[in-house]
């Protein structure tokens, strides 16, 4: 066997602990995790693999003291603030594996990491993870398949981060979570192949859990909730008020998934596809995602294929280590 | 725009006219087909398209008098009998795509035409359709993903071809159709990630629709069914007997189906992946995919990436036209 592939993960929050899981898994013995970089200091985290951790800023001086090899650096940081700068940056050091989801910035920041991969001989695979990521691949398979046809996503049940955030933006409010939830007779309609007309609120609903602080006004904060502009104004939202307990003990999970519904037609006949994922925990599936994808990113710089790249470009196969590539079309064909 | 691809068919049954069918798409422009192929006598044929019909045996003597430029030959033979000789014969000839679905025997397959297309320096894409297929893909997405995990795979409900010729074969049997049906309760203990382990009765039955001639021993027929090794011993089978009327209206049609389930898990957390399809035509269906698959063998001879290839070594962008795989990632990702 060659010598395992050595990954680093940058950003150690839910992601990047659902992909150290990941990589303790056996199946994925072929990878090991080698360091933990961190915005914070590094002193303060403790991961629970027994690897070193460094600050972010050694990396950024072209690795100041660390001296270790990374085959592949999983970039775990947020979308809006973190990969935005640390994307291009490391991608001129390391091979990166990223789940950049600001799906209306992906052409430029595939532009940026491109440039940044190509000049420097390394590979980038970028906007991993489930939505953008898995979802896209199902969109582009249905859509090659059955041109002739239209392709429905929705989304959950499953928690919104971003929602749930700017639910605890609101003055008075302690914590909150937000579920975006499937509306189930839009779906039965797509299923059916009546290719419906759905406008946003007919596609889902969104039901928020809050624990207002004592003396808060709940029904201002319903209200600021439910008005949101492009949180909540354009949908039906429900609104709950509950204790601290009850949401430490119903609402710590990270639960998500969705389904993409591709609804073709072959001259006169109805061709459904459909595809969906109903996952407990959505940051150890991210990045149970982003670790096949770093072992790609390995297999592609090692023959050379430099640039970014997104899921589209690279095929099933090279998800596998060689060696259980090789007896794929014997069990999977 | 480049020239079109020049596509032709090799066999003219429910594939081969599902295959025309899909050529004929708008959103396929790109392609065009210039020739089918038929074993049978060539004038016996009335293609739907306005192309030249040739005897197969025209390509067999090395083009014959047929003088016509073929970037990719699609196959439309049957795996048992046409594909193990067509097969690796065309693959010298021409670039091909096939949907040879004798699981058993891909891999020895797989190995003929790779030796047929590198010594000729061709690209052949088999097993294409959907299980093999579209199936093996999501096989092999969902055990990169999750690997920890269990991988179900039920079919139906769907016309299954072999087991309505296997009731056609018994004497007294005018004509007979046989439903495959996936165990509700067996997909939904799946779905909840109970990971049971199923038998092949706990898993599919089976339903014929036979249409008997008047003098037949209908319990004999039945019973003949219903103990054939191999094609339903080992399932629950349901006969029931109709009139050719009733089976000309109501049993025409080629419906198929089924759906993939991996049960994975990340640590505690279940995980769940899940694809289906609902085809009220496999045929068409399997020919629509066929053809996406010959546009991926035409680039992929033009980056003379010669050999066979499976449906796993190849990226999903490649099933589109370079122009259009170019706006995916702003539309998809």
């Amino acid at each position: 066997m060659s010598s395992k592939i050595k990954v680093a993960i940058c950003g150690y929050g839910n992601l990047g602990r659902g992909v150290e899981k990941a990589l303790s898994n056996p199946a994925n013995c072929d990878m090991e995790l080698v360091a933990i970089f961190t915005r914070r200091e590094p002193k303060s985290i403790t991961p629970v693999s027994d690897v070193p951790v460094y600050s972010t800023d050694a990396i950024g001086s072209s690795l100041g003291s660390v001296d270790i090899q990374i085959d592949v650096l999983i970039l775990c940081g947020g979308s809006a603030k973190d990969l935005p700068v640390q994307g291009p940056q490391f991608a001129r050091m390391y091979n990166t594996v990223d789940s950049f989801d600001t799906h209306a910035r992906i052409p430029q920041y595939l532009e940026l990491m491109d440039n940044a991969a190509k000049d420097t001989e390394h590979v980038s695979i970028i906007s991993t993870g489930w939505d953008p990521g898995i979802f896209s691949i199902e969109r582009a398979y249905a859509g090659a398949f059955l041109p002739d046809g239209k392709t429905y996503t929705f989304w959950g049940k499953g928690v919104s981060q971003g929602h749930s955030d700017a639910i605890r933006r609101i003055p008075g409010v302690k914590n909150a979570k937000q579920y975006t939830i499937p509306i189930e007779s839009a779906i039965q309609k797509v299923r059916a192949g009546e290719n419906p007309e759905l406008t946003t609120r007919e596609k889902h609903l969104r039901e928020c859990y809050v624990v207002a602080d004592a003396e808060a006004d709940r029904e201002r904060i319903a209200q600021e909730i439910i008005n949101m502009p492009n949180y909540f104004a354009e949908y039906d939202t429900i609104v709950n008020f509950i204790s601290e307990e009850e949401f430490n003990e119903k609402h710590s999970a990270m639960p998500h998934g969705g389904v993409v519904i591709h609804s073709g037609k072959t001259g006169d006949n109805k061709q459904i596809i459909e595809h969906s994922l109903a996952l407990d925990s959505n940051p150890e599936f991210t990045g149970s995602v982003l670790v096949a994808y770093a072992r790609a990113a390995d297999k592609m710089y090692k023959r050379k294929e430099y640039g970014a790249k997104t899921v589209l470009d690279i095929p099933p196969a090279m998800l596998y280590s060689d060696e259980i590539a090789k007896e794929l079309p014997k069990k999977l064909l």
